[in-house]
């Protein structure tokens, strides 16, 4: 054999089809910055998303159960850090549409945080209820830490943690259901440093933080109003905020409990869904107190505000949960109440807030709107499709 | 010649090394969240960052005067729009190194945006005076807006523009420093749609618009104070704010007028560099009244906020430029001075703000600090570097 044997025609074809294959390498780079995840509940997938593209461009399955999933990114934009219902924990690559880690941390878990430098994934466990922290790069085990308290008997008893953000200065936050506390992990040391804040109020259900990190703000299922922790003054201890609201009034049978991590600020004032009434709340961020209170169409879930302000987003609870109204912060009036399809999940806004990305499970839909014509842009079709999730959340504190 | 003398052991050390080649590439895909340039001036290049590494990781040749030069980010958070001094208008691939188009697209410009759909990328031009919109896939003209004005003699002119920034509803707001005016442009339509302010004050020179989009505001270089448009209330026309906040005191010789683009924002307040002093001006957003005034070592040039504001870092102008004051937002005490080397040009926080980059010119050097140590992390070696940019950049209002 010689050397112009292997460049005969047949191998130099081969060549080509080979060189072909590397030169299509370039062209699968891209960027992370406009990528975003959908969750598809009954599948156990997500559907990866492109809102340059506006399209779903791919999917990956296998993720366990998927009912309540929650989504953080990486700090380069390329993973999706996913929290299952199950205690499952599982890293996606966008780029590749492959799971490149997963684990069962527990046995029942309500989603997660990433710590501000990105190298710790926090989360939050009903069952054994604690928080585990594993290293974002290959989810390894970095921290567990149960929720422990005292109970009136003086016995040590283990709480659902729920709530569970980051927070600046590599810090998480969470809160205990059982216990009526919040918890402060600071990871700057060599071990976590834990302070405890008792006696919030009965049984937080949920909270948020604010967009600089600030204020820390759970919700109570056993009582009315929220619970306030500033977290530049931990000293101060925590204070009850909005404790008054529905006095007096006949609360309606709750549905479904409002999500807090759709905190919505406007101008120097929080905009909050009220628990079992058919109102938005509004609160100044000086005192807390009640400003005022918007009527609207159902009981609110999700009080979302658009990037720039102007407006704030309002899906709704079961039975009324086949709209979003959009209201104008500033007049305060409903400027429109649109129909994206049935049981309303979620909605999240590309960064800017051009557009709105709006799931309807049960018409298997996510519909895109312009934001400032109020007009549809795009159907797409997904399977029971829940929560919406962009990359940009990989740069904010809190999401 | 058979296919067996085709996958003989030469031919199959060939097809293997070609193989090989091809599986690198998932190798060499990376997300773009974590990455960012660096200007260097004199030598007329980018320096790419990655700040996860925490590294400079390639650098970009070739982009003509970059003195003064600034840089937006495409919407994938991929692409790097440089706008250079001589009118360069430069895209360059942050995942490859290569610049994919560049124009010299006027004599003399000063800085760009890119809209809301990150669809348009304008320039601000000094010669010949007024705004180019260019398509940001290809750079293509898209549109050629002059600044033109009618002087005292009723003689129609064109002036230079500077302080060009996007706002929501894919709108481009701009100041024309001969005219005294802002100009909004509205690119929702078929053809741009101008909408002019006169009598804005006297030769406005730079301008920010809050990380909101709704403010507006002009620095004048000609007379005491700002200007002010509140774009949700066009109609009410300009205000002038903060107009006299230097009277009855000696103005000091201006080395560099202060960048505006800084705006730090911290609760219900703006902090602003005053100009020809020493000292940080802060104005309540209420009113825009002047409610506190901060002494610094020398004439503060960028006045920034560490993404909680908790924090306002400040750089000065010549000769008090070798060091950066770090101010308390709540208590406004200046919790430090640090010293990043000779002639500090730029800060940038990354996204969360764990960290910050700060470039001095005259040592070759960027400095990293831990934002809550404040202590150096890191000394990167960069020729003469200027203005630090990090791809978050692409998802925020107005940056």
């Amino acid at each position: 054999m010689t050397l112009n044997s292997i460049f005969s025609p047949l191998a130099g074809v081969i060549f080509l089809f080979l060189l072909a294959g590397c030169q299509t390498a370039p062209e699968s780079l891209q960027g992370t910055g406009d990528l975003g995840v959908i969750v598809e509940r009954a599948t156990g997938s997500l559907a990866l998303a492109n809102t340059s593209q506006q399209q779903i461009v791919d999917q990956v399955e296998g993720l366990g159960d998927l009912s309540h999933a929650s989504v953080k990114f990486s700090r380069d934009a390329r993973y999706a850090f996913v929290f299952g219902r199950d205690g499952g924990l599982s890293k996606v690559d966008l780029l590749t549409g492959e799971i490149t880690a997963r684990i069962l941390q527990s046995g029942n878990s309500i989603g997660g945080a990433i710590s501000q430098d990105g190298q710790l994934v926090a989360v939050a466990n009903y069952e054994p209820g604690g928080v585990k922290l594993f290293s974002s790069d290959n989810l390894e085990l970095v921290a567990d830490i149960p929720a422990t308290w005292t109970d009136e008997n003086g016995d040590q008893q283990r709480s659902k943690v729920v709530g569970l953000v980051d927070a600046p200065g590599n810090r998480f936050v969470y809160s205990l259901f059982d216990a009526g506390e919040i918890h402060v992990v600071d990871m700057n040391g060599a071990t976590p440093e834990l302070t405890r804040f008792t006696d919030v109020g009965k049984n937080p259900y949920d909270a948020l933080i604010d967009p600089s990190g600030r204020y820390y703000i759970a919700g109570l299922f056993g009582e009315d109003g929220l619970t306030l922790l500033d977290l530049w003054h931990t000293e101060a201890g925590v204070q009850h905020i909005l404790t008054d609201y529905g006095r007096g009034e006949e609360r309606l049978p709750v549905y479904k409990m409002p999500h807090l991590e759709g905190w919505a600020m406007a101008g120097d004032e929080a905009w909050l869904p009220a628990v079992g009434r058919h109102e938005i709340l509004i609160a100044n961020k000086e005192d807390w107190a009640l400003t005022g209170r918007i009527p609207v169409q159902g009981q609110p879930i999700f009080v979302m505000s658009r990037p720039d302000q102007h407006q704030v987003w309002v899906s709704f609870a079961h039975p009324d949960n086949d709209v979003v109204q959009v209201i104008d912060t500033e007049t305060r009036a409903i400027v429109t109440t649109l129909s994206p399809g049935k049981a309303v999940l979620h909605m999240e806004f590309t960064p800017r807030g051009e557009h709105v990305w709006i799931s309807a499970r049960d018409s298997n839909r996510v519909t895109v709107y312009d934001t400032h014509t109020l007009q549809e842009v795009k159907r797409l079709e997904s399977e029971s499709p829940s929560g919406i999730f962009f990359t940009d959340r990989a740069h904010r504190i809190g999401l």
